[in-house]
């Protein structure tokens, strides 16, 4: 390894989400940093842009706003392309190796043969946020959509549900809140017990019967704008509204049942089940609510199983984990190297 | 009323469904037809055109092809607007007095003063259909949405479900097919249980993995596409398959629930719950399938909450039934002034 160029050298990291885009320019941290890494981490720089979920915003928009972010933290690093030494991708909806491929040739055409470009799952990232760099364990990220994403020391992977709202992520944002605004309609038309979300909802968006909650779900059908309802339901449950309490509790057991799956088939626990790994727990649904803590139920049921499990929630931001995965990637490479 | 210019007078009936808007124009049927209508009907002309859900397509084109389709059913039948007795327009996605009172005011634009003009939703025609134009009774439509709608004959009405696929009509064709997809996907990343859908929905979608279904669902979102999966739902439900078996019966359970919840609130069973009365069923979902009969499952369920309930599967499509709604209203108008 060129050793003259690792002066000024750069690490890139990308978080590519469904509502926005951000890359992280990071310096080449020295190999002695593992495992405690600088506290303040030194970021040169950060810029943010559109979404580049491909499947979203189609390919050439991704590309476009991929290249933009890129461009912007180099330019604001004052970096250009070639003192790039590695760069991480964590997109949502890459969820194929063709997808994989796709991207990884965009990027090789703005950067030079020598650098290292790792495309991966948004997840990818989000677990290496809480692990710094290394990915070993279990990520899950409930936001708008949800998604659990394992991964062992020696290299296997498996993921479960982040297939979308068609394809029943009801431990997500956008599937606590739909079945909000159903058991809503249902109270109305008979179908379904009162409950104190129809006053909560047509309060929040500010209309005057259930009748109306079909036209506003047709007028825009972005997924975060129902996820954006989340908060009301946790209030309900908390004031004891027993229909949002039990839409809750589904979704903790949707959210369960997706790391159990992940943890299962890729034997994280080990043979006896009690073996030591981290889930990294990330997204608005996740993060801590007064009483009704979903995230906290989550963890409780999964530990009934696995008892090695042990939570985490990170500190730093998707994209960071992203620049530490690519950090902690180059780190094993030449670890391998000295040992040959 | 001049009866002088009942000679020609003829009688339009529209049915705006998601994927297809038809126009029917039918003579001004003596009044001495009632209750026996003539068989054959004498369908005077038919047009169609494309969709007309204004939730859908938008105000301005859902407008145009309402416009167009009458145009083109008088031209036709050899009429002009000044002919036209009556018109009911059942139309899809009118939830709302507001939607009602907008496609009332383009009709009046179009038609002369004397003309009756009726905006119904598409519910409506589907009822009229089966009952010879009576508004009484409830309708169960379960194509790639569902809906249950009923009516008194004292001008009551209630509706349940219909509310699209953000707000849980699991009943519906796209209801079912959607936990079916879900449940390949739960299947393949160990959330669920094996499946017979694998295996059939892969192959009718010239898919290699599960993995791909999720691209498959981005790709196009449109909810027929998804709802022509439901016979391969229940072939293998029809083959012994519990996943696709339960898939039915809970849609099942919830159509029921959408009659159930309209019956009780119109107290169409009387007080005592044995009263007679028709339950119209329309739509893919509920037409006989070779064993596993979804329509029969629903009514068999109603049938033991409600003993006077009867089945009707209407012999003729919903514009028709538009088209008769628009004339029985004209006779009871016509009764109401004799017994004046």
């Amino acid at each position: 390894m060129g050793s003259e160029s690792d002066e000024g050298g750069v690490i890139l990291g990308v978080d590519g989400g469904t509502t926005s885009t951000v890359c992280v320019c990071l310096p080449l941290l020295p190999f002695a940093a593992v495992p405690q890494l600088p506290d303040p981490l030194p970021v040169l720089s950060r810029a943010t842009a559109g979404c580049s979920n491909h499947n979203s915003v189609g390919e050439n928009a991704a590309r476009e706003t991929l290249e933009q972010v890129i461009r912007e933290a180099l330019t604001r690093a004052g970096k250009n392309y070639s003192e790039v030494r590695a760069v991480c991708l964590g997109i949502s909806g890459v969820n194929h190796p063709s997808d994989q491929d796709r991207i990884f040739n965009w990027m090789r055409e703005i950067f030079p043969g020598h650098v290292k470009i790792h495309v991966q799952n948004d997840a990818v990232a989000a677990l290496a946020s809480g692990t710094m760099g290394k990915l070993h364990g279990c990520v899950l990220i409930a936001g708008t959509g949800c998604i659990a994403f394992g991964f062992t020391e020696d290299g296997r992977e498996a993921r479960a549900a982040g297939a979308g709202p068609v394809l029943g992520d009801w431990g997500s944002g956008y599937g606590i809140a739909s079945r909000a605004l159903t058991a809503v309609v249902k109270a109305h038309d008979g179908r379904g017990p009162p409950t104190m979300l129809t006053t909560s909802i047509l309060q929040s968006l500010n209309l005057s019967s259930p009748d109306e909650i079909i036209g506003w779900t047709y007028a825009d059908s972005s997924w975060a704008r129902i996820a954006a309802l989340v908060p009301l339901v946790v209030s309900c449950a908390e004031a004891g509204d027993q229909v949002a309490d039990e839409i809750l509790k589904n979704a903790v057991q949707e959210l369960t049942l997706s790391v159990k799956a992940v943890v299962q088939r890729l034997y994280l626990a080990g043979e006896d089940g009690n073996a030591s790994f981290p889930v990294v727990m990330v997204g608005g649904v996740l993060e801590a609510n007064r009483r009704w803590d979903i995230g906290k139920e989550v963890f409780d049921s999964i530990l009934k199983t696995y008892t090695g499990a042990y939570p985490i929630r990170p500190k730093f931001e998707p994209a960071i984990g992203a620049a530490l995965f690519a950090w902690n990637s180059m780190m094993n490479d030449m670890e391998a190297n000295r040992h040959r």
